[in-house]
């Protein structure tokens, strides 16, 4: 009765799996890597647990070949059946035998199968693509749907399955995965590596990199790998990594995934961060020489909790992912720097992220700008913003002030995390725990129009209190460079500037390319030559200046905009500037022009993405490869 | 009217393709081969044609890895059946979009896919396995039923396709195949060859070669391929490949596939040849340094007409194939030696292959002694012997000697062969055109008891009046061996015996294996003495020579028969002498230590039979390669 009435059934529009009939409860993967054919060749065991008298076992692939379908062993039956929309990739139905149509039954369903040279999760590299340029390189993205290009499963996060992995690649290269290393054995020609993940995750966080990769510790339970050219830079940049993982544990408790390591990728992943549990994959962007961009790593490691062990139960309430993730990060920064700091960090989340993208990116009506989004029929890839993240964070930012401020609120963030560890939740659950959580204040909490906040589109209903200290200095700075004119502008020197935390010098950039009429030549050339701007190897602080400068038709930096998006494929970076430059008829068409000489090297989400900024049709895929 | 009552559903067991509803008429390939992978990777384009209105297109497969298929470029579901013998593949159910389901609608058809390592029709070997080890190996047997192992299709002899091929290979190799060559293009890493076969043929005869080739000319029409150590003697060996053609021309009409070119393959080909169109495949066991053994060469030949022109409609009717081509391959050499010879050939055949088959591989009551087969549930590779070659060939010579004698027949044989080309059919088909071409001769063919020929276990209800000429010079030199005792045994001289044709040798060799009691080793060691037999290089007396030895259980020749069958793969040698062993007790073990030994290095096809000869099961392959 009471497990009848506690059944819900899980909704993801994203996914075709039938996850209402049958769950996965641990998947076991042998491949082996052909860095020639660009493919990855092998099989998966998925253990499932039949939840109904289900006829059939519906998965998620997309571009897989599949070879064979067996159950317990005996060959069986399957159907591929393509979706209407080709970003969700295909539907396999593998029909039951009939002494298997019973709720309760366990069945091994292997799956030999090999991944497409086009598989939407993986970038092949050529050696000449690497820093190192000795070894090619792999690595993988699955996040959001990604992982049914080389994985067949039920790809929703509301599904968890532990996993196992046997990965071949070619003997000198390492094989590194979101798991637990098991050691690996060999020959001249090829090695094997084997990994375990003993806690349960979706499909969207399985994730591997093969390459010609070192590793350097930096605490029992972290170490960084990069190539060896870059590893020992990306030592010292996370060396704070120990630190960081520590002030987590204080917010959100223990940490239960054994290893932190992370992999710094080479400059085309998409991504700042991307939280693989034991192995976050980082851009190499972030290596600035200063650690200035170390807030990402708190953000990966808050996806410990927020995201790895209470999950979104579908990328429609993607902000229970990211927004805590945030609102996190901003916790374990605020700790380690200053509470002004995070009051600081979350202004400027609100006024550089949140406002340009509802504005600028979407527009106020747009419906990617609801904190709960319909996917029905969208790609999430698509759907992807700071919209999430920011006005997720916004309303928990929100919450803690009117619930009583931070110690309240971190004990209610522990109680949150606790409750809902190893699940995958949706939007309405996490209400019902915060009604729950907070019975003695429902009266506050019944002032808050949830509503308008989840489903309303645009900026919030209600704007939180941002402490302004470390604004002002922005301000005082900005003010200063509005009113000085041409004969002016020399008179200002650059110690406030330098006096100032990277993340205040961007949100002046920010500012000054928010102001209107857009900032005069003279004053650019002045602001680069004063702050070294072009020079600058902090990429957060590059992305504002570039926009400032080409709002400004600064004809002067399209060769360093263009290098910019060329030198790195991080989609943060990449799509506004690629974006501002379409807009600018005089560099419209060397960004063209740029992005179809580099694409074929980009990161197929990243080539798809900005196509799609450029208005650039791109041709279907020959299937012969 | 006239055209519903000639329409008879075709039947062929092997195939779970829907031939009655749709048919393939054209198959363009895209092929990639990676031998690092052992797999081919690509597309298949077929164009079928709608009988009926239609609702799904039905294919065979075998351990293929399907990524997607689309119709007239669109993707589509299709569905993927194990068949209860794992020996019949898979069946791939494509379905057809309602506005497709109409008798007469043309289909473009596209599978991408990829095969598998273990793909029957392939051999894959390292270039330690080949003659010059220079370069890796591969090639195709797709007779009986293993096309379906490398391309989608309506796997049957009953559908008859053109092809085109575009095979994309590492540059420095060379790709035959089946097909008239169009050129290659290509650069420092990969080459793609072009190839078009304008005849339609049965799925069957789709082959490709990949290695270190070179060729020899022969004539305008005729070359010969092998690796460059073996291309020489090759050329020696089968330089009257012009010859034997135009012989066949008189016999059979016009040869219309343009080129006769040959490939000489590696020693673990399972077959003496195989009749590809345009490049015969051939064992380099048929290099005898005498051109002893190119009767195979007009065996293949004569396959032109009889087999790839006229075609038996499923493998029941193999005899169609076989037997004519048999009958026909001793009507060339007949010509091109004698008469005489061309009867003691057939009188070969009869007491050299017929009877041990009948008696020996099978049972008189054995259902795979009839010459027309039931083949439910029957893998043809296991039914196969030399029942279809030599009951065919010697209905056909009886039918000869009944209807009037070579003159009248040949005239008969150019008729069939016109009136079927291009078609495939059953032995019903033959018959009423038989008594169709025969109407005045009706009563003569009254007397020749058909049902028990086509349905009749055993040897044939009549056996033929063979010419015994040269079968007499054997009887003489066996009755001097029979008749010789430990001390008048060295007084037998060796001119009788050099002066008789290499197929006389191997009949004294035969005709002493069959006597009983087995004939004593002091007798083997003065055969091998004076015969110089353990040297020969010819393989088909050397087969004779050790069953003769093993039958005697004389323990010297066990190396020498180990040796045998380690050092080629052909089944016509390595089954018997295999089984020879298996049964001798002494020889067992070791038999089967070489068999598992090499196994890995042996053909997919040969190794599967030989287990089953030795009783060896063999486990299960793991799917994860
Ligand atoms: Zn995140
Ligand atoms: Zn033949």
């Amino acid at each position: 009765m009471c497990q009848l009435h506690n059944f819900r059934p899980k909704r993801d529009p994203c996914s075709a799996a039938n996850i209402n009939e049958i769950t996965v409860e641990h998947t076991a993967i042998k491949w082996t890597v052909s860095f020639q054919l660009k493919m990855i060749i092998g099989q998966a065991t998925l253990r499932c647990r039949c939840l109904t008298d289900a006829t059939k076992l519906v998965l998620d692939v997309r571009d897989l070949s599949i070879r064979s379908v067996s159950i317990n062993g005996v060959d069986c039956d399957f159907r591929i059946a393509p979706n209407v929309y080709t970003f969700f990739g295909s539907k396999m139905s593998v029909y039951l035998p009939p002494q298997f149509q019973k709720a309760g039954t366990i069945l091994q369903v292997t799956v030999a199968y090999g991944t497409s040279p086009d598989a939407t999760a993986l970038q092949w590299m050529k050696k000449e693509q690497t820093a190192d340029k000795r070894m090619p390189y792999l690595f993988s993205q699955c996040q959001a749907i990604h992982a049914r290009s080389i994985v067949p499963c039920m790809d929703t996060p509301s599904v968890k399955s532990t996993y196992e992995a046997e990965v071949t690649v070619p003997t000198g290269m390492t094989c590194l995965m979101s798991a637990i290393g098991q050691g690996s054995k060999g020959d001249d020609d090829t090695t094997t590596f084997f990994y375990k993940q003993p806690v349960a995750i979706p499909s969207y966080l399985i994730a591997i990199v093969v390459g010609c990769l070192e590793k350097r510790d930096i605490s029992d339970r972290c170490a960084v790998w990069a190539e060896p050219s870059v590893v020992d830079k990306a030592h010292w940049e996370f060396a704070e990594t120990e630190d960081i993982l520590a002030s987590a544990e204080e917010i959100a408790g223990k940490y239960i995934w054994g290893r932190y390591d992370m992999v710094c990728l080479p400059p085309s992943f998409p991504f700042g961060g991307m939280e693989n549990p034991c192995l976050t994959f980082l851009t190499p962007t972030l290596i600035a020489g200063d650690r200035s961009l170390v807030s990402v790593i708190a953000h990966e490691i808050a996806h410990s909790w927020s995201g790895n062990l209470v999950t979104n139960s579908s990328w429609e309430h993607f902000w229970l992912n990211e927004g805590f993730t945030m609102f996190i990060e901003r916790k374990i920064c605020g700790r380690l720097v200053s509470e002004d700091y995070r009051q600081f960090m979350a202004f400027n989340g609100w006024t550089n992220s949140l406002i340009p993208a509802v504005y600028e990116q979407f527009t106020p009506t747009h419906q990617f700008t609801k904190l709960i989004q319909d996917h029905t029929n969208v790609d999430p890839d698509v759907a992807f913003s700071c919209v999430p993240y920011e006005k997720g964070s916004a309303l928990l930012f929100y919450l803690e002030q009117k619930l009583g401020g931070s110690e309240i609120f971190e004990a209610y963030l522990k109680d949150y995390l606790k409750t809902f560890a190893h699940q995958a939740i949706d939007s309405w659950q996490w209400k019902d725990h915060l009604y729950k959580y907070f019975a003695d204040q429902k009266e506050v909490l019944d002032t808050v129009n949830f509503d308008l906040w989840f489903n309303g589109v645009g900026m919030p209903p209600e704007k939180p209190n941002y402490g302004q200290s470390m604004v002002e200095a922005c301000e005082v700075l900005l003010k200063k460079w509005l009113a000085a004119d041409e004969s002016t502008v020399g008179d200002i020197t650059s110690e406030d500037y330098y006096a100032m935390q990277p993340l205040q010098q961007i949100e002046l950039l920010s500012q000054l390319w928010q102001h209107d009429p857009p900032i005069e030549h003279y004053k650019l050339d002045a602001l680069n030559k004063l702050y070294k701007l072009n020079d600058s190897q902090n990429s957060e602080l590059l992305l504002n200046w570039l926009r400032l400068c080409i709002k400004s038709k600064w004809e002067e930096c399209i060769p360093k905009a263009l290098d910019f998006v060329n030198s790195q494929g991080r989609l943060k970076f990449c799509r506004p500037i690629y974006r501002d430059l379409a807009q600018w008829p005089i560099a419209n068409k060397k960004a063209r022009d740029v992005y179809l000489k580099g694409r074929s090297q980009m990161h197929p989400i990243t080539a798809e993405m900005i196509a799609k900024d450029l208005h650039i049709r791109h041709s279907t895929h020959t299937v012969c490869f």
